[in-house]
């Protein structure tokens, strides 16, 4: 958007946070390109680097994201060099998503990306009205996941 | 997710900014698919109904979605009956977009469903709690717009 635009004042609660989502996924695709990382894979590689053992199906369960979309993503992850599917040892036909060496270095890379965006979209809280939104956003993600 | 599951206790802002998105859009796709919308087409006709001269090239970059999924959610909305796509009067290779008269009820079916999403899933905020929560989701979108 040009700088001059500004934001309608009645914006709900939802739109809002459409707004925040998508405009944080561009500063991902930004910011992140070089690593070979998106807004698609960030999250399901995060996932990843949380819960080593998860499958594809439980990353898409998780993460809400359709099945066929995270199996682009882990391929497309794979052909960045950042993730390895392996056939599972004891059950060939479930896959294990292993994180490569180069793969560890880009989860603390884009880490710390995201973390500096985060930093960045919250720059006009106080210290105290940071503490309560980030209280807030987690009490209502800890609703709306049981709705 | 099963109702004894909860949320990582340390899940950063950006993260958490997109469990809500995402739970928030199943549920649009849930309560609003007797209306024949979805959370792709929401976003788009919420757009249109507040400023009616918008073509698609401007929704698409006002709400940061790829024209191609934009002129997909206008096909959906016009299959509906809920939007009619007319060629400009003045400029034969412009597309004026117009709310058809079921398109007008549809948008004040779905925003009182969005609205009633809204007020769920800040259910577990004190007024005071909820104040300051809209008014820093404003601040902090307001940040992102101009990063």
């Amino acid at each position: 958007m040009q700088p001059d635009e500004s934001l309608p004042s009645d914006l709900p609660v939802g739109a809002l946070i459409s707004v925040l989502y998508r405009h944080r996924n561009m500063l991902i695709n930004a910011r992140m390109a070089h690593l070979g990382i998106s807004a698609g894979t960030f999250p399901p590689l995060m996932y990843l680097s949380h819960h080593p053992d998860a499958t594809q199906d439980d990353i898409a369960m998780r993460l809400c994201i359709d099945k066929a979309a995270i199996a682009r993503a882990f391929r497309k992850l794979e052909e960045e060099g950042i993730v390895r599917r392996m056939p599972d040892e004891e059950n060939r036909r479930k896959v294990r998503l292993l994180l490569t060496e180069k793969g560890g270095a880009t989860v603390r890379e884009s880490t710390a990306i995201a973390d500096a965006i985060d930093q960045e979209i919250t720059a006009g809280l106080t210290r105290a009205a940071h503490g309560q939104f980030v209280a807030s956003l987690r009490t209502v993600a800890q609703t709306i996941i049981h709705l």
